[in-house]
């Protein structure tokens, strides 16, 4: 994403000692695009053109980096100044930044900072990764039931610096339990003498700070907040998640269902940030599991030796059976498995899909059968002979079907993901299946025929 | 998602004639919750127990159905009614509606709805399909420069109730030209005299009422705004997009790629919604160019039958061979797609694609080569044989991961959508190189040492 139009300005500019200059670059635009900016400088010379900005603003800038940029820079900066620049973070951003840092350099930079900053680090830090908990922010803004409108915008003035978002306000209890929230755009509308206490909706959606961002995600998507409180297991407010992280989950997720079904373990990190090892084994996991599923169809074939040997035509044929199968299966598995993750069906309605796939495969099947009558015509002997391709491709792709909506829902089931049933492994069970009908078919009707 | 835990009890109070208690659950449950509970209802049911709330209560619960529901539920409700809960609703809301409704359905209502409305309908229908205009409201707010931050306080109160957002106001010249925005936030913390043009930022982020809603959804998700305006060639504002509907852009166009790399046309529809008849045409036609394209495996392979006479074991190893190029090759593709849609790599990186994948290829190859001499030594008769099999892996690996991470590339490139590209096509193609080279590298290695 960087725009490398600008950069040549950017370092005549630090040659230059333009401080006026940078000082509007950075304060002017927004902090996204100052980091698009900026991300081709080196670490040394990113450092000198965000000194020019207030802290708060630095802090800003630094978080839009991509997080391997991040890392870089906190090598190459000293410790008071990444520790101050720290503080200044908003807390999900900073968590996210250590989560990524080896260990030690994290003991050496938290004692710098500021106690209260260093307890949230902490408490944050001890979430499980991808929970709503390592995913929310510690600054919201929170009242007490009984002011009025008008008091609770007043205090709003005083929380504002310290919340990333105020337009939910969070009515707690003293011990922090979640009463209810009221919008900030209520308490603009309503008289200055209304209570709170009747103007917050107490029907409030919330996450659990275990619950797992996928749940996270889904729970946003369908109720149009803002910010979605997070709480403990006694209803007290830990924190919050806002909006832009939910599109990063929906993202995330998104490109992670997808690696499955491509059959590759998730990157997690970008494509070209990715190192080569780390890509390797992310890939040859799968390709070797993939391979040794595939080594099977050797074995299977070893079976059948006398079959190529009787009918040498049907081996023109393997591959395309077998792909064929294969294809069945995958649109019927990616099918089951979008279909599990946006909760569109449910475990409940397995019998209902399996039903459904079974008669799609039997339409599909006998469609794609009928093409392969017309190719078989052109390399089988006789009319009978033929024959064997259109039956073998009409049961391969029905059980393409089953097996690509049935092994997803098995997955689900097993508490697993059904993405690991990636579509590659799919292809690979179904190839075998298709080689062994393949060959009973032709055994069955070419005997006969034979005989 | 329905819960249906609650149906009987709702069936109850209706038949009861609960006033009090349906009141009470339309108005303090959210929206999204009562559109859950009463969506396993019958049509006529639904309008039953909507008819005990506000209309602008129900035009919200309404908006929350599945598209399927709304469909139903209009046939089922006078033209009165709708056209009456048509005025109330989101005008983004209300137009995902229209758009699912018969022409002449929309022509029966249109005539009933107020004409302020009814001119804001026509105008958001004429927007293409998932373009930024077909997805904005129109209900924004909007201050001038020169008011204070107190006036202009005092004037959102005015606006609430006609707008769906708040938070971001604003700022326009008398031709509407968008001149930047204040956050209500920067309003309350501001001194009620400061005028609003000091207070607004002026690098305004927004999107072209024609473009495209992944790149809305690309830019919502960099810059972290909880709304992005809208805007016509000239500038001049005409709507506004909300986190929500990104959030759901989000979702659809990850969907959207996963079906398109699983071999079939996007449903856009929920899997279940989905009459069998779209469905199998939808598969349908991707299965049956597969199978063409698999088709010329069997041509590919009549050419070299003589190669299955001479060295009959060679049939062992193609599915094999063409299974395990086939899965270099998605995973290059999904790869290569994933980080094309998400911006992580732009058509400028093709280069550092390619080489990168090239080394990959050779890597995985080199390593699953190790593992089919191990298996092609079972079978061949000698050593020298066997080594066919390592070789042909290796280079069919490298080629798929060169025709994978090649043609979403060029898809792109040609402007097309590089998913198009779908992993059983890439797969398709790979098989058929997988075969020749197979059967040159039977020829060379097997004809020397026969000879």
């Amino acid at each position: 994403m960087a725009n490398p139009i600008l950069l040549p300005e950017l370092r005549l500019m630090l040659e230059e000692n333009d401080d006026l200059g940078l000082r509007e670059v950075l304060t002017e635009l927004h902090p996204a695009t100052v980091a698009d900016f900026t991300e081709g400088l080196t670490v040394e010379e990113t450092w000198r053109v965000l000194s020019r900005a207030p802290l708060a603003r630095q802090a800003e800038i630094f978080s839009y980096y991509p997080i391997p940029k991040q890392v870089a820079m906190v090598e190459g900066a000293g410790r008071e100044r990444m520790s101050a620049l720290l503080e200044e973070m908003a807390p999900d951003n900073r968590v996210d930044l250590l989560q990524h840092l080896d260990d030690e350099v994290v003991e050496e930079l938290l004692p710098l900072v500021a106690k209260a900053e260093r307890h949230d680090i902490r408490q944050l830090l001890s979430y499980p990764e991808q929970s709503a908990g390592a995913l929310m922010t510690t600054e919201y803004a929170s009242l007490p039931a009984e002011v009025t409108a008008g008091e609770a915008i007043a205090r709003l003035r005083q929380q504002a610096p310290d919340s990333e978002m105020i337009y939910y306000i969070y009515v707690l209890d003293d011990q922090r339990h979640l009463l209810g929230f009221v919008s900030l755009r209520d308490l603009i509308l309503a008289k200055p003498s209304t209570r709170v206490a009747d103007l917050m909706t107490r029907d409030v959606i919330s996450v659990r700070v275990d619950e797992d961002q996928e749940e996270v995600a889904r729970k946003m998507a369908r109720y149009d907040f803002i910010a979605m409180p997070v709480v403990d297991g006694e209803n007290r407010l830990v924190g919050i998640i806002t909006h832009d992280d939910v599109i990063d989950v929906v993202r995330e997720e998104a490109i992670e269902d997808a690696h499955r079904i491509g059959g590759l373990a998730p990157l997690n990190t970008g494509y070209m940030q990715t190192p080569l090892l780390t890509m390797s084994s992310k890939r040859g996991v799968w390709l070797t599991i993939l391979f040794f599923t595939a080594l099977l169809t050797t074995f299977a074939l070893k079976e059948y030796e006398d079959n190529f040997e009787r009918w040498g035509w049907l081996v023109l044929f393997v591959p395309l059976v077998v792909a064929t199968g294969g294809n069945s299966g995958n649109q019927s598995a990616t099918l089951v498995i979008t279909a599990l993750t946006t909760g569109d069906i449910t475990l409940r309605d397995w019998f209902r899909v399996i039903r459904r796939e079974l008669l799609m495969g039997m339409v599909l099947g006998a469609g794609l059968g009928v093409l392969g009558m017309g190719i078989a015509l052109l390399h089988a002997p006789t009319y009978w002979d033929a024959v064997v391709v259109p039956v073998t491709i009409m049961l391969v792709v029905t059980c393409g079907t089953l097996v690509g909506s049935i092994l997803p829902i098995i997955f689900r089931r097993l508490g697993l993901d059904p993405a690991l049933m990636s579509n590659p492994f799919v292809a690979g069970i179904v190839d075998i299946v298709g080689i062994v009908i393949y060959m009973n078919v032709a055994l069955l009707l070419l005997s006969s025929g034979d005989g």
